[in-house]
């Protein structure tokens, strides 16, 4: 039997294939393992009650991917039982032979260890509200401190990356937002200035001429790859969809563990396909920004509780619950579903480390906190805010807000102009459903204060 | 000090109050629970790091509520610290002093105690789903088992509760519905099965000349009442409302647990002032009518994390979750969460006991369990059910449909119709977003796999 390849069952009932010896790469490369020699060493190592005869049980090869990091060399290998096909494969949970990443010396290497993590917390990256400081203050305390780089442009991106450094030597995360180009549909953004016209003129301003698109998709960014590479964070996730294979390839060349939103088993399986390393599950009840990658598309609307369950029940790759998660209970119950951590945005917001406003923070932690509502009209994309004068607005407008981000160049004059006037109301107060569970509390106390919660659950 | 009332800290910080003393009953009539010498017990008797001096802790009576069961006399108190208004309180975990229910001998007694449960599971009662033999099957295996009335009038309840209690002698819960009288709404229901018109076509049928409200609902079925104050099931729950005082009272003094669906804080809230003894926290993700009070109100489609962590952290009754939960894994976050027990109702549809039809069953199993959609089209109220042809077709429709549950009478006309010819995507085909997940067996080995999964999980 071909002993390049051996396996041991990890704790999902599903097999951990590695190699460990260099020439079994040439197997990988050429296919082989599925159905051959391979395969046949994938089954004779089962163990845990799914033991079959030798020749029994074919597998399919789906995928497979190497690369090195650091000085080793790493393998990724999924394979399937050839003889049930997807469809038919209900009880997905024992199914599925799963390949695990290793290090050169063989051993099974998690996400949760090579990000040295003590707590199983992931900080939401929240462009324009995490900070240096608060990523910092998450990575400190043994969680995944994350900035969101989206609405940055490469400098800027590296400034925060390395301001982050600066406080720490620790893993953090580097968002970015891989959305398609807007349409430039000028009698569509016409109508839509119009419509926010009279809300200009009660702040005493006028309303943008035209709009511009205020980000660029990391898709085509090309400096801010380049910053990257040369940065190369430990983590880079990605928002509203994926960047193509030439980009991917070359952050996990330079070392990055990639992760990905999905908000449905199609779009975590088109991450996975893409070589994506775990996956971000944001369920419906989550703040900011929706990931779905087709804002035009269906939408299945997935709670954080079934989604989190479907994805951790069928992805070959580690998944992140995210949404409504606001204290230690709520960690737990995502472990329990089956995620290997939590990742919380709303309940990080009114750390004084934030970045949000005076108005933000006071709608947080009072009445207002009670009520989101999913709006497009903020900045063309739907996202999750505390009901305000703005959502009011969006709500009374017939007129569908042009693409995103353009639409948001007009939601940010318009909250730049009555802002001016003292009023609070047209910010974009992004919030998760669980909301008012918030506490205002530095960073680094309410990380404690999750650690111990989650401990209590037990 | 008043030793008539004594107190113990709960699980989750609270302080249970319980009088064991029938004479302590003139104390809670009189209200004087409150800053006086019943307070001063209260707060004397506070332990786990609660503990104040004595007088140093004024407590507000917010509820009180006594009746008699059994043998002996119970008495439920609810206060409040109130030093802190109820707008101000951010921490609700520790600020709440709660009463629990105890028997005659003073003993604690919980809502499961009660109940008799071995297994922290609700089946979810699915009026035109569940049946005597299921709801008999979940109840033997330690669950509580569950009949929808809703659709039913009192002499056919009647006989399924008898039903029932020929299978088992254990505790089982009798669902109401509690809507709105629907409007009889000529021009709207005309356009309406004009809508459908071609559809009936389609399937060589004319639609109903008119539509009939089909359900009477609990709040004016006297009969209903009258048939459950004399066959007095263990539990009655209430879906989209609350009956009167004097229904709630009747059902209470007949020794009925009385449960009620919430879709949000205000739901619960209501519910639990009332006097309903534990809430339903149904989540967006559930599957079948949506429980919310006002269909034409604002919903904020609270998904199942956020909103049972919302009441478990705020209600002073016990919570259930509900909504996207299929497996042990479910069951045991929806206990993190802080529920005492999991609502699963799309997880026994595929169950033989169920009265799901050949054609359900084959969706539920297959691909469409993919996709659910919350549509009125169907009934006339918010409900999800799995994609198919009528869901489609209520989205195409620009009408809206009329009030539940008239619309429902054409909705059952139409599945007819197309059932007559062979076409079953007509059906009321309700799943939640768990839907995938669903293994088709008996219940009583569904039951026993759902157990072990809940141990695994730990």
């Amino acid at each position: 039997m071909d002993s390049r390849l051996s396996g041991r069952v990890c704790h999902r009932h599903c097999l951990s294939i590695f190699h460990h010896r260099p020439d079994a790469r040439s197997v990988v490369r050429q296919g082989r393992v599925a159905g051959g020699e391979g395969g046949h060493a994938v089954y004779h190592q089962l163990a845990g009650g799914h033991v079959r005869p030798d020749g029994d049980w074919p597998v399919r090869l789906v995928q497979t991917r190497l690369w090195r990091r650091g000085g080793g060399e790493h393998a990724r290998i999924l394979v399937a039982d050839a003889n049930r096909d997807a469809g038919g494969i209900r009880h997905r949970l024992s199914d599925q032979l799963v390949a695990r990443e290793i290090g050169p010396e063989g051993k099974d290497v998690t996400l949760t260890d090579r990000l040295a993590l003590t707590v199983p917390i992931f900080q939401a990256p929240m462009a324009g509200v995490s900070t240096p400081a608060l990523a910092a203050a998450v990575c400190e305390a043994g969680g995944l401190g994350a900035l969101g780089l989206g609405s940055s442009n490469a400098e800027t991106a590296r400034t925060m990356i390395r301001e982050t450094r600066e406080r720490t030597t620790r893993p953090f995360n580097v968002n970015l937002f891989v959305h398609a180009d807007p349409a430039e549909d000028w009698p569509r953004e016409t109508a839509w200035l119009k419509a926010l016209g009279h809300s200009f003129a009660e702040a005493g301003a006028e309303p943008p001429d035209a709009l511009r698109t205020i980000y660029r998709s990391f898709a085509h960014d090309d400096a801010m790859l380049a910053m990257l590479l040369d940065e190369k964070p430990a983590v880079v996730s990605f928002h509203f969809g994926l960047p193509d294979a030439g980009r991917i390839t070359a952050l996990h060349e330079a070392g990055c563990l990639l992760l990905a939103t999905a908000t449905s088993p199609d779009e975590a399986r088109a991450a996975e396909r893409a070589g994506i390393d775990a996956i971000v599950a944001q369920g419906f009840e989550a703040g900011g920004h929706r990931g779905i990658f087709d804002p035009d598309g269906h939408d299945e609307q997935l709670g954080t509780l079934a989604l989190t369950r479907l994805l951790a029940s069928r992805c070959s790759v580690p998944v992140i619950a995210a949404g409504g998660i606001m204290d230690g209970a709520g960690i737990r119950a995502a472990l329990d579903l089956g995620a290997i951590a939590a990742q919380l945005g709303t309940a990080f917001i009114a750390c004084p480390e934030s970045a949000a406003d005076d108005g933000y923070r006071a709608a947080l932690t009072g009445e207002a906190a009670e009520h989101t509502i999913m709006t497009r009209a903020i900045s063309g994309r739907p996202a999750r805010a505390l009901a305000n004068r703005f959502t009011r607005l969006g709500s009374s407008i017939d007129v569908p807000p042009p693409d995103y981000p353009r639409a948001y160049d007009a939601g940010k004059a318009l909250n730049a102009a009555h802002k001016a006037k003292g009023e609070a109301g047209f910010g974009a107060q992004w919030a998760g459903q669980g909301a008012p569970l918030i506490r205002a509390m530095p960073a680094s106390e309410l990380m404690a204060q999750l650690r111990r919660e989650l401990h209590d659950v037990r």
